[in-house]
């Protein structure tokens, strides 16, 4: 077994007519830890600097949703469908409890999953993410994001390395850094995801900053788990005031913000997030301050 | 020499016609770390579940102000005024550069002593406090506020364990026991400050709201030192989005929130904090993340 993103293999597993692509790795004394990815993103976009140390306290477990990489299927168009999968996944696994990693995207997943089953998760990550009734979610029309998804100088990961990242020098070099650590893996790599997988999503984005229910958030009352909350101040693609909202109307969330840095925060600041996320998981609380 | 701040003895040293009373104790590897408090509040104010642990790694200095306890002068109206004493505290002791832990009111003063002196601190933890051109700080006319402090049955601390802390059963059995820790020191404590200490203090309170310079919020990009920002996300007395602000523009700020606490968010949930002051200040990075 090896214990790096760079090198565990894919696995799959099956569940009647579907199958879902994952990698699993790590050991120790910690409820295993499911990480839920970002828009587009696949098994290759986790930064080995932020599953790998993690992976040394616990087994951490990357799932790729429907329709994703080599996972079967299509996109749901609703975080209420991408959480019904990640359920059948953990069903499939076995995994009746685990603590989660819900980045983007993936942390909209992980409240979904926390209010239609509320004994699957034990603590909670959400980083660069937003609640139900959010604004401004990964609007990639935006002049901001435009400028960098259409430049035609900058391709593949490149382009996460601006939308990712803040403009400083600092946060640019951070950037590279991290491009290189995710070229790091040469084998076994996923399907890039195509315009397909990224219509889904935005469809899934736009409905879930619809507000639902009588008042705006009020379902976060109902999310009991220790939740950490993180982000960059910087973030355009989900900007800070969604996390805001998140550690105030969640009852038991810790909020941490980074300084000088976007939506990539965990990686730009990849030793102080896996401390912070190790000691907040070590912590067997009923409180989230660690 | 005793490291509790519930017997170490109240010092003085005399600067020209003015005499200020300080307590320092404790010892480590750290620089000392200077201790600024909140309105009204003394050197008794200053819980030994805070003070204490953060001494196990360095001298905690704790100072009162112009006019405040058994300090002597008037109370500045302006928290330059304080600053100014607060500088002339430390060329007394012959310290040139320190660590603090701002709180509330004297959160400002560290801000401001790090503009009028750039040198002076090398890390910096502001508590529940607010940037020059902030909003709603310690606005005591305020009907959440004036309920408990014109409400008879409550007197001396009962009142702080209202205001500084939320309404849950949780929150007000820790201001309890903050209570409790405060009432533990018996010997050698401070006068309590009176109405003239009040006025002053917000006097200052008014002037620091008040927006300075071209651009709000523009001073605090020249203080470049790492901070430390952290509050409660139901402070009353002086709301969430002045922590918000102080962290979207201090260029080198980390924040962390709180949850089912107030104003006195590092007394409720002391052993989480004085853990996150110390890792924080055990750092030696030029960037605040840690």
């Amino acid at each position: 077994m090896t214990s790096s993103n760079i090198t565990a293999p894919t696995q799959f597993v099956q569940v009647s007519e579907q199958r879902y692509a994952f990698r699993r790795f790590g050991a120790g004394s910690g409820p295993p830890l499911l990480f839920l990815q970002h828009f587009t993103g696949t098994l290759d976009n986790w930064d080995p600097a932020v599953t790998d140390p993690l992976a040394r306290g616990r087994e951490v477990i990357l799932f790729e949703n429907a329709g994703v990489g080599r996972s079967t299927g299509s996109v749901p168009k609703t975080i209420a469908g991408m959480a019904q999968h990640a359920l059948a996944f953990l069903d499939a696994l076995r995994l009746n409890r685990c603590d989660v990693l819900g980045y983007s995207l993936g942390g909209m997943i992980a409240q979904q999953m926390a209010q239609d089953r509320s004994t699957i998760f034990r603590r909670m990550i959400l980083v660069g993410t937003a609640p139900r009734g959010g604004e401004d979610i990964m609007h990639l029309e935006k002049p901001g994001l435009q400028a960098y998804l259409n430049d035609p100088k900058l391709r593949g990961y490149a382009v996460l390395g601006k939308i990712f990242f803040a403009p400083s020098e600092s946060s640019q070099a951070a950037a590279d850094a991290f491009i290189e650590r995710l070229m790091q893996r040469t084998q076994d790599r996923e399907p890039v995801s195509g315009p397909a997988v990224a219509q889904a999503q935005v469809a899934a984005f736009r409905d879930w900053e619809s507000v639902t229910g009588d008042q705006r958030f009020a379902d976060l009352k109902t999310i009991r788990q220790p939740t950490l909350v993180v982000n960059g101040v910087h973030d355009v693609m989900i900007p800070l005031r969604n996390s805001y909202w998140l550690s105030e109307n969640l009852p038991n969330a810790v909020l941490l913000t980074y300084p000088d840095s976007g939506h990539g925060s965990l990686f730009q600041f990849h030793e102080s997030f896996t401390r912070q996320a190790g000691e907040f998981l070590a912590s067997d609380s009923a409180a989230a301050p660690y």
